[in-house]
């Protein structure tokens, strides 16, 4: 805009040289006035931050990642810088899908892989992330629009396809197999696949893909009541697929959206869908910087706030054989598997018995602490703080000492002191 | 920009008119094109949605509040529009408070307000809401400006102050105290206080504010890890206040905010943010519209997903004087309290009885159910499914009968069965 407005003031000023009649010069100095409102008005128009080549920990307030490179100095991530490294694929871009694609461009995440047919309704906005201003955009574009302004170092890229289709299936596959990005890459192209999909024939497909490229997913869902939901890691082969255990009830013959939508429209919450995309990315976190444990199976029942947590071993039975493909392999493996835990614990051991060489003799790894701190110059006590920092509450030694006289002592004591508590809040 | 736009093309073509050079109509051709490519691209800015009067629950996508209404006809909520009479004071908007501010928007909230001193700043982007082009603004200002967007139908009062200061918590308590918005409601003007500050002097004032007040809050926070965090309900005089069982460390003497800065900068997630902000609403809504049950306590520890809950009960020798006279009020008031428990219990109980007048001599209430369903017109069967709905798996009825011949021969089949099944995956 600003450039065309640029060229606008070039043309006029060029047109008053040419005019001959200087009483038209006042026409002129008024669409110049035009022109000066105009840019003033553009520069009121967003300006994107540009991009940031490294992520630096410097704690200053225009770095966007000091808070993010501050979990390595806490000692939470070994190196946090990784997961510019890292592809996330997320299948649905609805009140979950567009959270966590949203979360994960502001954790800096490498590459994001955004897929979705539908477009943004005024019916949308009790969910977080789309605008009103977007209603008629594609779920997509909506989203490459938002994400794009929020961090312009995320690559993304936009699908705007139904997965459940023939041809939707096909480029789903080939986009997830494409290793462009990191051509060195075992296995497929994406480190994890989020399904945020809303119905089962979508989860299907999924579960279909990944079993098919042995990639690792997480799962998610809300309840159509809009109170509960839960996330589920699924490694094929090594945990319950999704056609392991399906769901007790599907549609059939009947589009799963249409059901839904007449008369039973499913309710939804902006709270419960954060919650559930929250809980995925966190657990998205931990499983591609390694931290933390990653949980199987993670419900949110809201009403009462009760989290449950399973793991589900694969059904040897199971109608997919993708899945059964898997879980063959993954029985063969077990020798290697068993094989490689072994010489990790005992390298862990060894390392450990190698760091501590108090007595030859000390069978039991006993080591005997110094309590008194001689490092610290600020004082004998072990409660000193660093400075600017105090204790709230008053330590257990500047409390008074009770009577040395002993027990039948205190316990008058400490009812008369009670019999004072109660005079003074009834005072 | 549309109107100056519309003047600029009407001057010109007046231009034109007075120009008797026809050589120079050229010169006003181009100017009249630039004018065009500028309307295209002002027509790009975003438009904002009309105000909705009533809360429909018809379901079409042009409703933003179908979803939910929908809750009613789920049956988690009795009244949902009743949402619109609420006033919530969220203290702090970043990274928690404003995520709260958003998700009480896209659900309809009557009346929002928001306080907070700060400015957006880049280092602010590794969380959700805020966005790039909105650096150098304040945190209420920006929050006003996409709040607004998203719903225009909440309400919104935005206060740039520091709660800490003496002009600031004077204004702080005379917001909380105006009447204006529901001029019949009982004690302060708004019916929940979240507290979404990053520090212990802040919390502190609203705590101190609540208790003056007589005003229910909820607390929230997150670590300096960035990996766990915690919402509580505070009740003066029922509940532990904030200063009932205060941190065992403080800052003192020291900005807390500096001292955070300088070397030991706060680590911070969108995720731990999120699901604490998710938490914090929910419960807020729970206890709003009266469904559920509202968590006391709620820790969140993102490492393990544990989620510790717990009650506390006030402090009797708390330092803070208006909560020792809150404490006083509530035991004052429990003989009141138990006879209105007492009288409502009874009443349960008598509606119990007279909606069952089954025999006047069966005094267990003893009721025999009829499971033939003769209502059903679509079979005998207690399975059938509505139009549309499948089972997925076959039912108990449908599997193959086992042998009648007893325990033995099931255990070689069984035995054969499983031998099957490896071979099968062997194979």
């Amino acid at each position: 805009m600003e450039v065309e407005l640029k060229e606008m003031l070039d043309d006029l000023l060029s047109l008053r040289q040419s005019l001959s009649d200087p009483s038209l010069h006042a026409s002129i100095d008024k669409l110049q006035s035009h022109v000066d409102r105009l840019t003033h008005l553009a520069k009121s128009v967003p300006v994107q931050r540009s991009k940031v080549k490294d992520m630096s920990s410097e704690v200053v307030d225009s770095n966007p990642y000091s808070r993010l490179m501050a979990l390595q100095r806490m000692g939470i991530v070994e190196n946090y810088e990784r997961i510019r490294e890292f592809s996330v694929a997320i299948v649905g871009i609805g009140g979950v899908g567009s959270v966590a694609a949203e979360m994960l461009t502001r954790c800096g995440i490498g590459r994001l892989l955004l897929y979705d047919y539908d477009k943004v309704e005024l019916a949308n906005m009790n969910r977080l992330f789309f605008r009103p201003e977007q209603v008629g955009m594609t779920k997509t574009d909506a989203a490459v629009q938002t994400l794009s302004d929020i961090n312009p170092d995320v690559i993304l890229e936009s699908y705007t396809l139904n997965i459940t289709t023939v041809q939707g299936f096909e480029t789903f596959m080939s986009s997830l197999k494409n290793k462009t990005f990191r051509p060195t890459k075992e296995g497929s192209g994406v480190d994890l696949v989020l399904s945020c999909v809303d119905n089962y024939e979508a989860r299907m497909v999924v579960n279909q893909a990944c079993n098919e490229l042995n990639q690792t997913w997480m799962e998610s869902g809300v309840s159509e009541d809009a109170v509960s939901g839960h996330i589920q890691l699924l490694i094929p082969g090594e945990t319950a697929c999704f056609a392991c255990a399906p769901p007790l009830v599907v549609a059939s013959g009947v589009d799963e959206r249409t059901l839904k939508r007449e008369g039973v429209c499913a309710a939804s919450l902006p709270t419960t869908m954060g919650v559930v995309a929250g809980l995925l990315v966190q657990n998205t976190l931990k499983f591609l910087l390694k931290f933390g444990h990653v949980s199987p199976y993670l419900g949110y029942s809201s009403l009462k706030d009760f989290f449950p947590t399973m793991a589900m071993k694969p059904n040897p039975q199971c109608s997919n054989a993708a899945c059964l493909e898997r879980q063959k392999e993954y029985l063969l493996a077990k020798p290697a598997r068993d094989a490689a835990a072994k010489a990790k614990m005992e390298a862990e051991a060894k390392a450990t018995v190698t760091d501590v060489p108090l007595h030859t003799d000390n069978e039991w790894n006993i080591s005997v602490v110094d309590d008194n701190e001689p490092e610290s110059t600020c004082g004998t006590s072990s409660d000193v703080l660093p400075e600017g920092l105090t204790h709230e509450l008053p330590t257990a030694d500047e409390f008074p000492k009770p009577h040395a006289s002993g027990a039948p002592d205190m316990a008058i004591d400490d009812l008369e002191d009670l019999r004072r508590q109660l005079d003074a809040l009834n005072a």
